[in-house]
């Protein structure tokens, strides 16, 4: 079996289409799903953003991070561009690093249902620190659950090297 | 014991065949097998294949990635020039990231019957984000369903750093 | 949900406040909290430290290190400028690498009655060796004591490379 | 001879002042300079700008780039925290990647008058390329001039590795 | 100075066009230029391009590079999408390594009729050995004639580790 | 305790002897083993091994790979000097990724009889793709046996990236 | 509470002291060891040790190493200075590399009585070969026995990269 | 222009050839070139080669490096197939590193009579020293001969970090 | 000839003596001087100090950076371990970057009256910048007034990669 | 022309010998050198040598580095076994850092009157610094001895990166 057909693809509004308007408040509405064609198979999707922004709620100054997403979709998968589209909204939006990422995975869990997701960012320094919040969920009283539980109890044994240059 | 001898190379009508034609359409049936000498032992079998390249089912624009496919051979081990045309077949087809990978691993179970089997796509970034999706099977009935099981749960716990440079 | 409002900012004494005096003697008083929005959820918060630096108790030299400290937080999380100046404060104090990460997580421990924490200093070397301690904890009488005993025991099985260079 | 006192400090209205104000359009006026203590001496000041973003003109889309602000002072140098302000002014502003390397040199060239200057952007993909302007500049009529001659013309022979992850 | 405005983008066919058609045999003729709004200063543009795929001419294999195309411009710019499509099309186009780079570099003068011009294709290895041509140009009877022939007789006197993995 | 006396190495016939003549046919005799003295205790020895070579059964072109070989001692060590002369003895051998390694390992168990034992080979590319075959083996009715299914079970969740580069 | 006061220091016969003389022949006697202010805990210390050096036993020719000694204390923790004078002194001595390792740690059981410890070596090549030994050790009816087998039997499933270069 | 066709092609007996014979004694007259298409031009072209493996004349012991060739052809190029045959019969020959390198030149010259050509071998250590011959040549005569001089006493300002791991 | 006598080391008051008194005030008076052996040939000496720290003049926070100093010594060397002593001289001291490195080449010059002498300040960053200022200097009247020249001129046309983590 | 011949040979006393003997004082006398088959043509030879250790005059303590030994030989060439022993014979000698790169340059240019030789010495670190002398010679009233003051005049224009990690 191969070969996204149309009637998979009707539901995405944004992909290919030329009138994309950027929006740079919070807008967790822009977020679109399409259907998983293997929800009778668990697997990973996993989503590299390097190019997150956001603002200091209390100095106004921009924070930069990577935010990497990663989950085991059930009956939904999110649409690539409409997550682009939703990351930027936090522009000009103020919020700690540690709200974020709660925040991201919150609006994904809303959207998409998956059985499993997890969100980390990684932020640039401010003051010399620079701080890596990390939240996981898995879908209640399902064996994901306790996946979720396993993994933040084995979370980031090997923190990676970090020097600031 | 060692060294292959002919009869164990009967099979394959590939390798070093000069008279191959490159298929540049989705072409599951040019895979091929040969027999596992060491089917007495579970072992791995990865094949790194950093020249994957499909198009995108909307768009038509060409997608980018590297396929780690990684497997416990049963009776059968996949010959791997005909790995290679079956993936140089994905150059003019279309499909989202999260379908190859699927249809890849879809395709060498129904190959090789294998104990385990794994795919790890990791594509270049469209729009600033990068997808990798990830999946995996074990062989219904078997310890490798669990092990299958075991290794999603536990999967890419320490995300590789990204920075689309 | 989104955005840090006003209320759960006020007890931030230290954030966009322009008249910051910088310690240089060991001050744990220094350390500040503010509110766990997200306290319904086990989630994790790292710290990379990479300009920490202290004195030898013996030779008075300076010592220098990589912190990185990494919580669970329960109704608490630390304000980030606070524990800036918190660890600027070790610039003077003379102890050894082993102590110095007690101290620094049992200070936490103490303002923040986490979940869970652990503190890994990476030093820079004396004499042709350097020394990396390692503490954690665990909520005594919650599963984040069983998982303090099992991260220690799974510690540090693939040591990074050190060349001195 | 060493230590910063009062007098060299009275023009620098910035830093350590609370109140800045985060401006995100295009602000050239926010450039403060202070004086060169060694004016005496031709040396060098570098700027490593990893946090910039733009906007597409077209497509309003984020940009993100490192900046890469190199120069031999005169009798003024740039205040860092300035800068920092003015480069974070072009987060809502529109200009395409040839223009923001050109723009930055310009204004600094007017609020400087250095000796020499040079600035490199280091852009992120967009539909599989990424994008390097560099310019530079010598005072006309010096040493300088042709200096920054010499280098375009010697200019990043050894381009750095590039695979988009 | 800052910001494009309408006029300097009314020749601008391409970016934001939804009706992008991606041509994959050899087409020059997609190439696309813009004014160069800095012509009065030499400056360098560099275009980072690691998704280039041909076909061998003999055996109709697919091979890869990255492409790293540098170049000052005179009166014109290349337009980025249009740079693209172009190496898009080479994607089912069969020509030796050697041949790419330097019919890369014909069809950007004939556009451009650029300053300084160079291409260096980094191929993926077959059989072993990986095969990396470079090859640049300078406008007749200017000074960056000269130069180029500075920059071959100088060029990759530090050739980049290749170890096949 | 410490220093090899003598006795212990009495068996040695490679190691300091200037008449080592090096064959290029498969040659498991060569191998040679000497005496563990730290059979009480479990620990672990590993081969780095980065200059194997063979040649491909059916197209008689070499092959490259590095091959790492990692054991649990029981009674006998292999002696290093041996190992290196049986590895070069692949040289002009012919056999495919796949059976080199099962061969290695199950030469190894023959001369040393050891408590666990694995081999992963991690071959240079052919046609694009690269191949990285990995077995393991644990003593029958010991907890060995146990150990290699877990290792096998848990092999290489994070497979190292590879561009052929 | 801070700081290492007099008391805990008056063991400590080495550091600071200019007297100091380097042993070169296998010296166990001049380790020391200071307490341990943290015993209520287990906690981790981990030395990197780049600079071990030993002559092999058979042909006398220098061997480099380095050694990676990682342990959780009981009563007693070791003097770095004496730790490294007593590495120093298998300057001239003639071990294998699997003696070696297993060495250093029966004398660090012996001077520390500690509840857990691991050292690994990491040798340069021999012949185009290198080896890595590693052992560990738990204490005997305590949960670390237990603990020791289990990071043996998961030891070092992603060996490094080794090419020799 | 564009596409190499059938003309440029005849000379290829290697290419697609499916009787390739192996030859693993030195075999010079292996090597075959093709016109170069842009012999109006001077450009690169290098080979990164890091398979290369001979033996040592003395010992007999295999030696591992990785070849760098680099070329302006005049009026011939290599073909890529014939160089790797070429390569790989130095397999079972003898030679000292300082000579392989000076002979693959010779052959190199006498095949093409390139404008200008460098060969540079990095090997793999013996008894801890590793060995890099580096050399060059440019067409007497011509400004090439200049260039191989400037080239050499500019040789490897920045040698590469060497560690044997 | 080989080995430094007695006589070379009487003015070397610092090494090996162990009341040393670690001064963290700017305190150029700690540096000492000892005979250059081999002035009769230009030779270069570099320092590597990734530990040094000073504070903000404005906002008394501790900076941190990596010291390079280069020089060519004529009649003295600097004796290293005053050179450690003076560098953390500056931990209490309050400069810009940009004064620090003059600073720290002024007093080498007045010390050592070197022929030629560079110092290269990396610092980590402070509000998403970071600055690495870059000085040197040649003995007037001599080719090392030229030489300095000509390196600042060329200095840094490869700007390292920073992304701030 | 290929292969070293019996005669060439002849002089080489310690290749193939198995009395070899390691001496750990200076000893200059057992380099040994063989002829140059290509002294027609000027070119480079390189020794990377990683396992450099000597002793420090003033303390005794053990200092570790790695030297770069790079020339252009006339009628001879060192030999590389030779050069090992050489270099070992430092192992209990005492001299300093800046001395040490003096005297193994003096004894090369004594026992090989090359065209052009340089060493650099890097070392590891003692008291948070590291010392990397570098010397170099080209033979006098030769185009060489220019040669060596350019090389000179531009060396290490770019420090590597050192954290002492
Ligand atoms: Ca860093
Ligand atoms: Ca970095
Ligand atoms: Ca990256
Ligand atoms: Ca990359
Ligand atoms: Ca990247
Ligand atoms: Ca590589
Ligand atoms: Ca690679
Ligand atoms: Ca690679
Ligand atoms: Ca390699
Ligand atoms: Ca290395
Ligand atoms: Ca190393
Ligand atoms: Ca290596
Ligand atoms: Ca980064
Ligand atoms: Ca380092
Ligand atoms: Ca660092
Ligand atoms: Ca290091």
């Amino acid at each position: 079996m191969a070969g996204r057909n149309e009637n998979t693809l009707k539901d995405l509004s944004l992909l290919g289409n030329q009138n994309t308007k950027y929006l740079f408040e919070y807008s967790p509405q822009v977020l679109e799903s399409i259907d998983n064609l293997h929800s009778n198979r668990d697997y990973f999707i996993k989503f590299n953003c390097p190019e997150f922004t956001s603002l200091c709620p209390q100095t106004n100054q921009p924070d930069f991070a990577t935010m990497y997403i990663s989950y085991i979709p059930d009956k939904k998968i999110v649409e690539s561009k409409s997550l682009k589209l939703y990351l930027f909204s936090f522009r000009n939006h103020g919020d700690f690093h540690e709200d974020c990422v709660n925040i991201i995975m919150n609006d994904l869990i809303e959207l998409l249902d998956p059985r499993y997701i997890e969100v980390w960012g990684k932020f640039t320094p401010r003051g010399g620190l620079s701080i890596d919040p990390y939240c996981n969920y898995g879908k209640p009283g399902t064996k994901f659950e306790q996946m979720a539980e396993n993994r933040l109890m084995n979370h980031d044994m090997y923190p990676e090297k970090v020097d600031n240059r």
